[in-house]
């Protein structure tokens, strides 16, 4: 392919939330650029995560030359383990990014990871990646500018401006500025808050939210997070520590990226702050925070199970004040409304995003969106990060700060953008099936699994057993009947009365075991709706003795 | 029970979404209020609906002296069929809610309903009930004033105090006032919006709105809103009218709604004005607007099959303006998204709440909510209609207003008040158990079928037929397997040979039917799992033969 064209290649993330990984390619050398998952929509039933589709590059594997990581959320790390199934390149990330690599995914302590920092050069032939720092709701996020043969492309990683970082890490405005000044051909930028006018408000801002909270608290405070909200973990730290109170972490994934952040030196909190879980009792209760997981109302998590007192030491009790520190992501409001709902029962205090502003988002909004592509001022322009509107509403932004329209790409994944000397354009799409993991190991999205699901979901299902008799086809023995899901108490009886009917019309009417079967299908569907106005998932096993 | 006590019983609506329903007992005379449906909870799988528990009224059928219904929305009107089925009372509702009763509900034809109108006085005794306007999202909605012989009681019904309400239709302040200086013994007031602080904006807020986009559109312009927003639909019918676009109505709820409430005078349109859907090729389409359904995304609805180009004549195109004029009820997010997502794909320019205040509530906020607490000043308060922490902000905001904490009850479905000479307080719990429909009629809750469906929706099923030689115990021919919603591709070789196995070694050891089908449930699930890391419902049925 050595024909002075770049192929940019999203495997997503663009037309949808999460699992976000970019390929860009340039004579037969491969580029990949995050390697994240996405979680679930309510209706891809029984699935874990939703991957993305590696084909491309699986076909490629051996012209991957690096694959960069900008930072360490599950959406942008969390698929590593099956890209590196066939793929052997090396990864490069920040040193907390790399440690929650490590720790996430501990499989891959085999693989071959280099850690990097903003202001690193890396030479990836035919391309160099400079990282700058960008602010985020998780430290140690880097932008990426991208020198390749074409030019300079500029891909903003997870990012907002954040002037007063909790962190200290503020998106390097210098770094963007000089990267602007060498003219960028292409940038590559976070829609996720495109609908959001205006700044997303500082890390900083909730500081004084937090301490009104604590000052009025008569008993512990509760502050459930993300567990990989590093900064907010920091804020809770600081703000307990000023108002007297030790800390105890709750969650496995919150103690997890509590311990690899700390271990690093990005939570700083003394020994002694912190509180043992076994210590809770000896410790008066204004004297307590806990910091836990369980923001999105997840049915095995730390806040839930508190709240509904299945976590014995810690459960949630009247007097305590709870603060749940994020904002429900899509899908996910009916457990967290559930949870707010159970700790209002128990007599809680209870601060959430609707009644008063205890989370601030990580992701730019439209002005800060603006800033970047004004002080960028790129040839062409491509965003990602965001479901389709996010996209449309971002790419009218690009519009608006001068971008001709005809240099804007609203494209999804596994669309292909080509850049040459002749410009850019779309050219066709590769595989971009929804790689379900479920159970062992991804599997190619298989619509006929799902869609019985949603039929079983619906009705459950009825299997009726039936021996016949080889020569006479007279049924032998009683038909068995396996439902589950299906029928309510009460209607057995009268159901099994019209299926023993249903089978003994058909069978008398005889026919191959494959006619039997057919024949049997049709009416005992027709009798099961009848009988209870529902359409359970129908099998009947006919076997000849 | 003629002991001085009137019992006030909800059972739904307090502590839940929907299914609104009261009842008020004194000596042996029973009243309801409303007989609503709820919409299942995401987790409730197949369930279509869910009603209220009636076993208290249905054990005391024959003292129910009247149904009372405050408006017209299938929250408060849903539940009747069932509740009718058991229960000979007369049903008083005013004319739009009596005609979308008998047009919801055409079984109920039969059934002795009256209207009544505001400022009627209804003796259903030792009940008197007087009927005031409010303003809500649907015309001909009514508060109640009802005078029992412990005192008086006002029931808000779904309210908002709208200034200048778009049907004209006022909550009538006078008689709140009056009612007031009578003296209130209790009020039992609207939640929904109790986290909202402020007032709710008026309809008419959204007149500029709606002005400026019917302005600048180009194409055609598509509303979606609830099909019982009647007020909506004639602002966007009066809009369409000043920008000289002729009006269609899309979607069969919207259909039906229309119809009764411009047969009964609630929607004023011209015929001429009014474009039916064979005709909307001869019409330019900066002429034209749709009212359809699909706010909610509802898979089967008007807009979504418009997004999805199913709906032969009105598939949605670039050009077409959408507006998406309605919120989205919790747990419906994830489809509004899409639809949303689908639009913009098809080229359209779409505006939503997110974006641009294109909906008002028609529930009352903070300010409204306490100016009917001050204004009635009861003695006792009741919050209804909401989430459990919606009833707990509204019981706050009725200790700023100066009820003292000891006269308010922050109560549930199926909590018993009773008010007499002493006082008031919680006594006891009634049945209050979540009834479904689902099918035919109505069910009890079945957690275990609810539990099944769960599992099922989550991996589907396993069922496995072996048929044993009855002296020997060996396997007669070969077993039947029958899995859906289970096996991706290329998982059933490995797994039916290993299930073989499985069961030649639990033949081998012998013992009754019962045992093997027991010892193979064990084996086959373990198996099962060890080969795709799932866990469906595993069934074996062992036919001795």
């Amino acid at each position: 392919m050595s024909d002075g064209t770049l192929r940019i290649i999203p495997l997503g993330g663009l037309g949808e939330i999460g699992r976000n990984m970019l390929v860009l390619e340039y004579d037969e050398a491969i580029l990949i650029i995050d390697a994240g998952i996405m979680f679930p929509e309510n209706d891809m039933l029984g699935v874990d995560v939703v991957i993305p589709d590696f084909s491309y590059v699986f076909e490629r594997a051996d012209q991957v030359k690096a694959i960069i990581i900008t930072h360490g959320h599950e959406d942008h790390i969390g698929a590593l383990p099956y890209l590196l199934d066939r793929v052997q390149a090396p990864i490069y990330a920040t040193r907390l990014t790399r440690g929650l690599i490590e720790v996430k995914l501990p499989a891959l302590k085999e693989v071959d990871i280099h850690t990097i920092k903003a202001g690193d050069r890396l030479e990836v032939p035919p391309f160099a990646v400079e990282f700058y720092n960008v602010s985020h709701s998780i430290p140690d996020g880097v932008g990426l500018g991208i020198t390749t043969p074409v030019g300079l492309i500029v891909h903003s990683g997870d990012f907002k401006f954040d002037h007063s970082p909790v962190n200290g890490q503020r998106t390097d405005f210098a770094k963007i500025a000089e990267l602007g000044s060498r003219g960028v051909l292409l940038l590559l930028s976070d829609s996720t808050n495109a609908e959001k006018p205006g700044y997303t408000p500082s890390e900083r801002y909730l500081e004084e939210t937090l301490g009104r909270i604590f000052a009025g608290a008569q008993g512990r405070v509760i502050v459930a997070t993300f567990a990989s909200n590093i900064s907010r973990i920091q804020q809770v730290i600081d703000t307990s520590e000023r108002y007297g109170r030790r800390v105890a972490i709750v969650g496995r994934s919150m103690v997890n990226n509590f311990r690899i952040a700390r271990q690093l030196g990005y939570v700083r909190v003394a020994d002694e702050l912190l509180l043992p879980l076994n210590q809770l009792r000896d410790v008066p209760d204004r004297e307590v925070t806990l910091i836990c997981t369980g923001s999105q109302g997840e049915p095995t998590s730390a806040l839930v199970r508190m709240g509904e007192r299945g976590y014995h030491s810690v459960n949630v009790k009247a007097g305590d004040t709870i603060i749940v520190s994020a904002n429900p992501i899509p899908g996910n409001e009916e457990y967290v409304n559930r949870t707010l709902d159970n700790l209002f029962r128990l007599g809680a205090d209870v601060y959430y995003d609707e009644i008063l502003d205890v989370h601030v988002s990580g992701h730019a909004s439209q002005e800060e969106q603006k800033l970047l592509i004004s002080m960028l001022r790129p040839r062409y322009f491509v965003p990602i990060h965001g479901e389709y509107r996010h996209l449309v509403w971002h790419s009218k932004l690009a519009r608006e700060c001068g971008i001709p329209q005809e240099n804007i790409f609203v494209i999804e994944t596994g669309d292909v953008l080509e850049i040459d000397q002749e410009g850019a354009r779309v050219a066709g799409r590769v595989a971009d099936h929804l790689v379900l993991v479920d159970g062992h190991g991804p599997k190619a999205v298989a619509h006929n699994v799902l869609e019985e699901r949603t039929n079983l979901a619906r009705s459950g299902f009825l299997v009726v057993v039936v021996l016949a008799d080889k020569y006479t086809n007279a049924l032998v023995g009683e038909p068995q009947i396996v439902t589950r899901g299906f029928l309510y108490e009460g209607e057995e009886v009268a159901l099994e009365a019209r299926l023993r009917e249903e089978i003994e019309e058909t069978l008398s009417r005889g026919g191959t075991r494959a006619d039997l079967t057919k024949r049997l299908q049709a009416s005992l569907e027709r009798a099961a709706y009848a009988e209870t106005g529902r359409r359970p998932i129908v099998v009947p096993v006919v076997i000849k003795v």
